[in-house]
């Protein structure tokens, strides 16, 4: 697509394996906590659970923007409460580095390579739900080469919300089909494209594990379909 | 000053010499319209003496938060005014490219080197009054290896306004003493003292010129006092 400037990512699941990562930052936690019983696998994705709910209150406007981090936090505390684990028991700092374990999420083996590839070409951001803080600090332990950190605190609000990916696309100072929106997700390619933005999908068919149901396939005809960030970078001339 | 995570910039005068390049890129602008009796030097100074007062009319409150792309392009049609330029001459594409003169503005010599060892240790950011479009173009040609872009447009304010500085340092989810305030101008650095940020100054003697008369010293005891961005990098352990 020969207008493409720019390329927002989404990053939970197409830049980064957040459930390996999450699992290995709760199995460390529970053993410190003498509870080597919590099954750390079902407590990152349960925890990632509460996400899409816990944003929904931000999109429908019941609730003002709130960073993910602090979503994140809320979110520990029910997953705690859950798992019958007692809070008093951890010191607020010992909670707040749990919390950050969405700092330290792992890329799939093919991002570093790939977005440095397509940064010689084309503008690359995050266009994640993610806040600056949790982003800045991921990528640079990760070694994510991001031209910017942008995402839902520079757009005031959450995908697929019209604002979330236009807002970001005014920043750039450029038109919508000049920035291609790059995720693993079906849905959230379908928002970026009702928006006028240009789509990208790469195939991440373990981001829920060996049982994955859903994502396998490019659902339409995106602008491009690829199977990591390397094939992307090829398909576009990187 | 032990508990420093983050550094942020100034740019305009601390990291890039706009004097030069805006002269430059002007010299190229009056050549091609068949004005060479421009002086421009004279005018690149003359465009950034506009700067601070465009801004004051959003400081005050008067006018609601404006990018500096779009208060460099006001600047530049009264410039070219008052030049005796007749701005119907030259197409919209020739004068947007002008106004993104300040996309282009070279670094000094010392800053790639000095940023990319003061990354190893530190959050490194520009806190400048320019937008992220404008920050990342001038960066992605530049090579300036920020970890994330911040400024006025994540502040939603100019400096030195409170807000500029403490809304970024909320951004970072930082304390004010954890981000160090790094720059050439003696009144950005005591604004953000006055904000509870650490401080770093670095001594920039030929912004204005040969016949510079301000900020040819540390006018107070900053935190770090520095002669590049090189010596600063050895002054703070990188």
């Amino acid at each position: 697509v020969q207008q493409i400037k720019a390329l927002g990512f989404d990053v939970f699941g197409t830049v980064v394996n957040w459930r390996d990562s999450v699992a290995r930052e709760a199995r460390a936690f529970f053993q410190a906590h003498g509870r080597p019983d919590v099954d750390p696998m079902l407590f990152a994705v349960d925890w990632r659970g509460l996400y899409q709910p816990a944003m929904d209150a931000c999109r429908s406007g019941e609730r003002p923007y709130v960073r993910l981090s602090t979503l994140h936090r809320e979110n520990l505390e029910v997953m705690l409460d859950a798992v019958n684990f007692d809070r008093s028991t951890a010191s607020e700092e010992e909670l707040h580095d749990f919390t950050n374990a969405w700092e330290r999420l792992d890329p799939w083996p093919d991002v570093v390579a790939g977005l440095t590839r397509l940064k010689r070409k084309y503008i690359i951001v995050p266009m994640s739900n993610g806040n600056i803080s949790l982003m800045l600090k991921m990528s640079k332990r990760a070694g994510l080469p991001w031209d910017a950190i942008m995402g839902s605190e520079t757009a005031g609000a959450y995908k697929p919300t019209r604002e979330a990916y236009l807002n970001n696309v005014d920043i750039l100072e450029l038109k919508p089909a000049e920035v291609c929106m790059t995720a693993a997700h079906n849905n959230d390619l379908r928002a970026a494209r009702s928006f006028g933005l240009s789509t990208a999908f790469i195939l991440r068919a373990t981001e829920h594990g060996p049982d994955q149901k859903t994502n396998l396939k490019a659902e339409e005809a995106w602008d491009y379909v690829s199977t990591s960030m390397e094939d992307l970078a090829t398909k576009m001339g990187c």
